[in-house]
C-alpha cells in the first residue's frame, strides 16, 4: 500500500466545527479549545470567521478569540473571511492567515453566499490581493466539490477551472470540500485525476465531513493517490447538531486513530485532542459525542 | 481504481445484530424483520443462533425464528451453531446453512468460547463433517482476526493456519472478523497478502465493525484486492448498547451507501433495507440508529 510517510492536518473545530452549534459558547471557553488544540501539536487551527454576526452569530467574537488566544510558536491560525470588510477587521485583529472560500456548485453558491461563483471570486481576487500585500498566508476553499444538496454530484470539469483561478490569485493552499459528507471513493479518485495536471500536492487539501460513514475511505483514496493535508474536527463537531451522533466533519481523533495505525506521522497527540475534545463538549449540549472514538472510550475501548 | 463489479452482502443483523440487545424482541417482530431483509433483496441472511440460551437469551427462541419463517426462494439462512449439541437443534429445526466460530486470539477464545483455538477446531471438525453429512452449506467465523482486546494486533500468520484447518474441513466460505472494530486498512492489506495463496476469492469474507470509523476504508481495501464477499447488520445492530449510537458492526445501508455510489452492483434495495433497520430499531430501546445512514436520515439528508 503506497502511502505518505507524514501528514498535516488542519484542525478546523473551532471555526467550522461551532459556527452551527446552538449553545452559545463564551469567549475563553473558545481561547481555551484553540490551546488545548494547539498544545496537542496541530500545525494549522482555523480560529474563528470573521463573517458577519448576524449570520453567523456564534462567531461574533472573532476580534476577541483572537486577540485572547496565547499564540504558539510555529502554529497557524487561519480565520474565514468572506469579503474586503472582513479582511479589514482580521487585519485589525491581527490575524497572519485567512482562509477564502466559494463553491463548485452554482446553486450553493447563490443560495449560501448570496451571490455567484464568478461573483465570489471577483470579490476573492481584492481580498487576497490585499492579504498577500499584507503577507498573510492564504488558503481557499471550494465548497460541494463532489455533490450539492440542489445539484447533485459535481462533475470533476467544473471545480478545474476555479482551482484554476484561485491559484492565479496566489492563494497558498487549496481545501477541497465534501460538504454534505456524500462522495464516495472513486469521487474523490475522478477529482484528483483532474486536478492533478494542475494543483501541486503541497498545496491540495481535502476536507470531508462523515455523514455517510465514508470519510476515512476517501482519506485512504486521497492518501493513495499522494494527497497529505486532510481538514478535521475535534470531537466531530459541526455536524447536524439536531440530530444527536450524527457526523458532520471528519473527527481529528478519527482521522489520527487511522493515520497513526498506519504508521503514518502527524505530529499531533491523539490522547491530547480527545482532552480538547471533551472540554470544547462539555460546553454544548449534547448528549453523544459525534466521533466515533469518543463514542469507544464511552464503551471502554478507547486506547 | 480497480473495483469488483458485484458484491455479496451477507447480513448478520437478526444475529450478530440482536445477540446483545438488552431489549427483548418478540419472535414474530424478528421473524418480520428478516422477511424485510429478504424483501430487500439480501441474499444471505443469518437468521439466529443455536448457542445456549443461557449464554445469549436474546436468541432462545430459535427453534420458533426458523421454523416461523417464510423462506424466500434463492436466500440462504445460516444459523450460527457452538457445539454438536447446537447442530442437532439446528438440524431438528430444519436449516440449511449454519455458521460456526473460532478465534485468531488464543485469549479471546478462551475467555469467550472457554476453549483453547485448538479445542474448538477438534469440536467444529466434527460438527462440519455431520453438517456436510446433512447436505448443508457451512460458513466459518474467524473472529478478532485483526485486533484482540487482550492480545492487540494479531500477526497474520497466526490466522493462516486456522483458515487452513478450516478449508481442509470443507468449510464452504471463511468470515474473518474484526471483532472490536478496530483495524486500519493496512492491516487488511496484510492479512490479505498472507491469505491470498491459500483462501479462494470466491469463499473470502470480511466482517468489519465501525467501532473508530475504519469499516468502509477497510471495505474499500479489501475491495481493491478483489474480495467481494462483506457482512454487514441492517441499522448498524450490535454495538455497544450502553452508549447511544456508537457503531458496532458496520451497517448494511451504509455499505450499499458507498458500494453503489461506486457504481458496484448488490442486488440489494438501499430503501428496502432502510424501512427493515426502522423497523427493528422501533422495537429496541435505541435514541440514535447507530448508522450514519439512518442518522443522516434524520438530518433529512437521506436520499
Amino acid at each position: 500500500m503506497n502511502l505518505p510517510a507524514t501528514v498535516r492536518v488542519v484542525e478546523v473545530g473551532a471555526r467550522d466545527g461551532l459556527q452551527n452549534e446552538p449553545t452559545p459558547v463564551p469567549t475563553e471557553v473558545k481561547i481555551r479549545f484553540i490551546e488545548m488544540l494547539a498544545e496537542a501539536g496541530l500545525p494549522v487551527i482555523e480560529a474563528t470567521s470573521f463573517v458577519s454576526p448576524r449570520w453567523v452569530p456564534q462567531l461574533a467574537d472573532a476580534e476577541a478569540v483572537i486577540q485572547g488566544l496565547s499564540r504558539r510558536e510555529g502554529v497557524c491560525y487561519p480565520v474565514l473571511v468572506p469579503n474586503l470588510k472582513g479582511l479589514e477587521r482580521a487585519l485589525q485583529a491581527g490575524v497572519d492567515a485567512i482562509a477564502i472560500f466559494t463553491a463548485a456548485s452554482e446553486t450553493f453558491c447563490q443560495r449560501n453566499l448570496n451571490r455567484t461563483i464568478e461573483q465570489s471570486l471577483q470579490e476573492f481576487e481584492q481580498v487576497v490581493a490585499q492579504a498577500k500585500a499584507a503577507r498573510l498566508w492564504v488558503r481557499g476553499y471550494i465548497s460541494t466539490a463532489f455533490v450539492c444538496p440542489y445539484e447533485g454530484r459535481i462533475a470533476p470539469e467544473a471545480v478545474k477551472p476555479i482551482v484554476e483561478r484561485l491559484l492565479e490569485m496566489g492563494v497558498d493552499e487549496i481545501s477541497l470540500g465534501d460538504t454534505i459528507g456524500a462522495a464516495v471513493p472513486t469521487q474523490i479518485e475522478q477529482l484528483t485525476d483532474a486536478l492533478e495536471p494542475i494543483l501541486p500536492k503541497e498545496r491540495w487539501a481535502y476536507h470531508f465531513h462523515n455523514t455517510y460513514g465514508t470519510a476515512l475511505a476517501n482519506v485512504l483514496t486521497a492518501l493513495q493517490r499522494g494527497i497529505t493535508i486532510f481538514d478535521s474536527s475535534a470531537g466531530g463537531l459541526g455536524g447536524c447538531p439536531f440530530a444527536p451522533g450524527a457526523s458532520g466533519n471528519l473527527a481529528t481523533e478519527d482521522l489520527l486513530y487511522m493515520l497513526h495505525g498506519m504508521g503514518i506521522e502527524t505530529g499531533v497527540s491523539l490522547e491530547k485532542v480527545v482532552a480538547a475534545a471533551q472540554y470544547i463538549l462539555g460546553h454544548l449540549n449534547r448528549a453523544t459525542p459525534p466521533s466515533h472514538y469518543l463514542q469507544a472510550c464511552q464503551c471502554g475501548q478507547g486506547n
